[in-house]
């Protein structure tokens, strides 16, 4: 059950009011709280967190992906923009592959977005730079509920196309969007890495460069969406084409996600994508959490080199190997 | 280490020494022993198999997979029937996913392979029916090494192109070959499916049917295995095509493993294939067991339906019930 507010020490207190308050200070700093690899702070983050849970599930949550080059920066700052014209709190943060291996973020370059940065009604956060993916996706989801929590209404998620991170983003959100650039050729690479599988909206972008090779780039893109059988059987991915740079296509972009929403609420899918979601990331943490409790057992740490090689050459059967290794952890 | 033989009880001993003189009875009795779930009749089997652990590894070892109709049993028993005729020993195993499920076996059918089975140089095995197919594939990948103690210089493992199995059979041969009937679009399918990652090789079976649509078969085959990156930068797939039932492209099917295995031993990638095949089979083991250790402990059967339903709800963060789930298996 969460703590109630007032049973939190006054600092935290502060913390969850000033959320709660859409105060983008209080927001920033409740987020380094949970990037925080500190134990004590850890503890505090997880308190805050359950104080803000009953106000969070509020916002769409979109993620947009696409290789470098394809143009989220601008196509995010873009839709950012229009979105504050329409009404809309916008909060972007981003899960950036490469941030848990140089320690950098190559999407946490604030000044990208510089228009939407000054705009009162946007959170800009870069990805969190320590730990392994996993870890930058934990805390990531875990921002994204305090961004809700701050009244946030569309909650962007970027991630650069590379390994794992599309599948962890197209796990957090409720729709995940492939941004593309208008190359024929690049639908049967997609198809390869099994991103068609789950984008429920491909964007077309640079549409005003090159108007016949995005033609060609869309009629592919149609094609190969439709030989995939899809997570619902009542959305057809649709394909659009916009220009980020002229800032064209955001209205259309816009309505499709409102008919998507629209779309999987009505036949109650919307709401059970998100449950199935925050099952499927209670059991990743725990896989995670085994595989570690494993590999710190003293027992473990002192005969799994032994017991590896004596596997890769032959001598000892996995089975037998495995067996051995998981007597240690018996209760 | 494995245990001496002569360390071993008499009845066990027995079997050892009659799977090593390549008796077909011993070896099917171990396999026997191998598949039993009565705990007794696993650390028996476990003994036997350390035993024999140092006569196994010397045969090739091929995965042949396909839809149901592609002809796989006519093709295993032509090819079977023309190695031993090359003086080779040939020994058929199954790994059949709805064998898990309905607790039958639709590859376990014996007199599908009426002229093999006859023959004194061939072993044929249909699936182990019990269990999740983690643990049929556990079984068939130890039933391998037995038929290799034995003197089976070809051991061939055939699956059903259904759902995981063919990853799994994949993770545990040499050469992983799909069998293709000679439809155009089929190609298409087996894409979005990542068969074509993992198939080593393609056979259009049939091919005498249709000569045109197996023209365009292999010409859509080729194209696609050349798209996706391959494991082995020394291996570029072959699209073959037979004829199971005219018994139609056996040599030239085995010229083509025989130069993989050549080619692949020569950059020494064989081997190390099989060196990761083992570690990675460890680990799965390791894995699965970590679970069911967890789901298994008093503490997480009591508070697991709460907690899931409770983060199902949004009550509790995932990372607070996997916290409070893991906190169980602390020591």
């Amino acid at each position: 059950m969460p703590l109630p507010v007032h049973a939190l020490p006054p600092e935290d207190r502060t913390l969850v009011d000033g959320v709660l308050a859409g105060q983008r200070r209080a927001l920033a700093k409740a987020i380094t709280l949970i990037e925080s690899t500190r134990s004590d702070h850890r503890a505090r983050a997880q308190q805050v967190l359950n104080a803000l849970l009953p106000q969070t599930g509020n916002a769409i949550r979109v993620g947009i992906s696409g290789v470098p080059g394809a143009g989220k920066s601008t196509f995010i700052e873009a839709l950012g923009v229009w979105l504050i014209g329409q009404g809309h709190r916008v909060a972007v943060l981003a899960v950036d592959p490469s941030s848990s291996i140089s320690g950098g973020s190559i999407l946490g370059d604030k000044t990208r977005m510089e228009i939407l940065c000054q705009k009162e009604e946007a959170f800009i956060r870069p990805s969190p730079s320590a730990g392994s993916l996993g870890g930058v996706a934990e805390k990531t989801r875990e921002a994204m509920l305090l961004c809700e929590a701050a009244g946030y209404d569309v909650v962007i998620v970027e991630t650069v196309g590379v390994g794992q991170s599309e599948t962890t983003v197209a796990g957090m959100v409720d729709l995940f969007c492939l941004l593309q650039l208008p190359n024929a050729g690049d639908d049967l690479q997609a198809i390869k890495k099994g991103i068609v599988e789950i984008a429920d909206m491909v964007v077309i972008n640079k549409a005003d460069i090159d108007p016949k090779a995005t033609a060609v780039a869309r009629a592919q893109w149609k094609n190969a969406l439709h030989l995939v059988r899809r997570a619902s059987p009542h959305w057809e991915p649709p394909v659009l084409t916009v220009s980020a740079l002229q800032k064209e296509g955001m209205a259309e972009f816009w309505e499709n996600v409102v008919k998507y929403r629209d779309t999987l609420s009505a036949s109650g899918e919307f709401a059970q994508k998100r449950r199935q979601q925050s099952l499927a990331w209670m059991w990743q943490l725990i896989e995670a959490g085994l595989h570690q409790q494993f590999k710190e057992h003293p027992g473990v740490r002192e005969s799994l080199p032994r017991l590896s090689q004596s596997v890769e050459s032959g001598l000892t059967t996995p089975a037998a190997a495995a067996h051995a290794l998981l007597a240690h952890l018996k209760h």
